[in-house]
């Protein structure tokens, strides 16, 4: 039996840089390390499988798919760490089923796109959009009319409570203690915890705050909950940032209002990715737009390495692992 | 004799909303409103004062001009309490050497220019600039290639650590604790307090930090102190941000190394503002720019006007005010 580190030399560096792959080595012994690019095939990936027998893969976006029937042909398989976070190419939703653990890099990643949060509000304060096509291609400068706006003291509604959601909370905090959240299904010591208000509707969120942050999960109920209504209760020049899921906003609605309303808009993902050419949001001014850079940063992608290597502790010690990933949890992922 | 509070309307909305116009006008009876847009002349508005004879009056951009002799012409004037920053046109120099008492907004501003600080640096992480060129003008979408920074954990130096540096540290915090400073002048006690290592020299600043906010104040010596060689001492991907002065900056060297050197710049401030048409910068992707918006923004212009009534509780109190202009200030303000 041999376990397997399925991993390119760049994946190794981004993931595993320093000593990462030595202590990820140290804890898979005996392994096999191999490079997916030189892989040929589906068979040669079957063979190398078929010989090392792995109780382990360690596994990143370049690694060959998991056999659907993994649990008769390779029995031995117990626990894929991924350190990325899209699983679907690599996992059959079948291996899951039968019993696979599989664990990504789940929340390690949340406060780079805490982060993006943060400054996409600042973005959309100082009109970051329209002063880079008014830099760059218009000569611009301000004048006496120019309006700006401060984070300070303002009022922030998070759509959503969850992880990314409360790591947002400790870097608004020097800016404004006025923070609510709407988020049924997470409990009141939370709020308590973190200082947050607890919004008991969307109108409230939405009508009451200066800016929204968008980070509600993608569920049935959630898809395009964000409707036209609720984005023209904004008060005037507010600001509506998405770093969360596209498909929770009407974007047409939102094209819509930012067209007609004074409101700053800051996205970063959209319901279809890549954008489409002809996406009404391309050239508006008050429309920051980034292509999806949320989380994690390529730098920080270590951060996913940590995290595994403490799961493979974990999995060494105990045969556990905790976080793996659930049916519901695959079924509601990207 | 009456004071006189030389406001427009416009003024009185943006620095004295709420309450706060008639905190001020509690504090200054007797007072006689001006509004600066319906004084016709030079004559009139000296005819407003001989009719007053003012003791104190509270200003702002409309105000008409101080007469230079008004020891002589005014004797009854002690103190000018002006809400914005730039004091040059209101106050001719020989007005503060014959010992009138003038404030402005000073340090109520710094908050708004710490946050336009965390502002550039998070956008040079994710190359905002670039990416608004992209989605906008491009039809672009990330791809395998694209690199993105996190401000976690980063290594970041401040050059100049006065006031808006100081307050940009509990912004920082929530990102990384790794903060140093370059600065002779201030005391070891205040890089303690604020846990910020000393840079001993403008070379370490330059070459062991990741993240460079310049706010070095604009002294003779500071003049163009920021030189190509420093420049070029910063790590490959790094960052350098300008919301302080200009004129610290060797700007044409600035250009030649954000063309030649993997560098991302942020900049709110230039030598020459308006920044001129045909500006290297202009165009440049992996250069934000933005029109001198650091501070304040409008919305904070309350936070001048709650200063000043606090300037004139003070004087109303005791005769004094805190933080009077001195011939030292007046002669390196803008």
């Amino acid at each position: 039996m041999k376990n397997i580190i399925a991993l390119t030399q760049i994946e190794i560096e981004t993931f595993l840089p320093g000593n990462r792959l030595d202590e990820a080595q140290a804890l898979l012994e005996p392994y096999k390390l191999v490079d997916p690019t030189e892989v040929e095939s589906e068979e040669g990936w079957k063979g190398i499988l078929k010989e090392c027998e792995p109780e382990i893969i360690l596994a990143a976006w370049k690694t060959p798919t998991i056999p659907e029937d993994y649990h008769e042909s390779l029995p031995s398989l117990k626990y894929v760490c991924y350190l990325p976070g899209s699983i679907r190419k690599l996992i059959p939703r079948a291996t899951i089923e039968n019993g696979l653990k599989v664990t990504n890099w789940g929340g390690s990643i949340s406060r780079t796109v805490s982060e993006m949060g943060l400054l996409l509000m600042l973005c959309c304060m100082r009109r970051v959009a329209h002063w880079q096509q008014q830099m760059h291609y218009k000569a611009g400068w301000k004048n006496q009319d120019t309006q700006t706006q401060s984070l300070f003291e303002r009022r922030v509604g998070l759509h959503g409570f969850g992880s990314i959601s409360q790591q947002m909370v400790p870097l608004i905090k020097p800016f404004t203690e006025n923070i609510s959240a709407y988020s049924p299904g997470v409990p009141d010591s939370i709020f308590e915890e973190l200082g947050v208000k607890r919004a008991e509707t969307l109108e409230e969120l939405f009508s009451e705050n200066d800016v929204i942050v968008e980070l509600a999960s993608l569920t049935e109920k959630n898809y395009k909950i964000v409707t036209e209504e609720l984005l023209r209760m904004m008060p005037d020049g507010a600001a509506f940032v998405n770093v969360g899921r596209g498909l929770v906003v009407d974007e047409e609605a939102l094209a819509r209002v930012a067209k007609e309303k004074d409101l700053q808009v800051g996205l970063d993902v959209y319901g279809v990715e890549p954008l489409p050419d002809d996406s009404p949001f391309r050239g508006m001014p008050n429309v920051l737009l980034l292509p999806h850079l949320g989380g994690p940063t390529t730098d920080r992608r270590r951060d996913a390495g940590d995290l595994s290597i403490g799961y493979l502790k974990a999995y060494r010690e105990t045969g556990e692992v905790e976080d793996a990933i659930t049916l519901h949890v695959y079924d509601r992922a990207t």
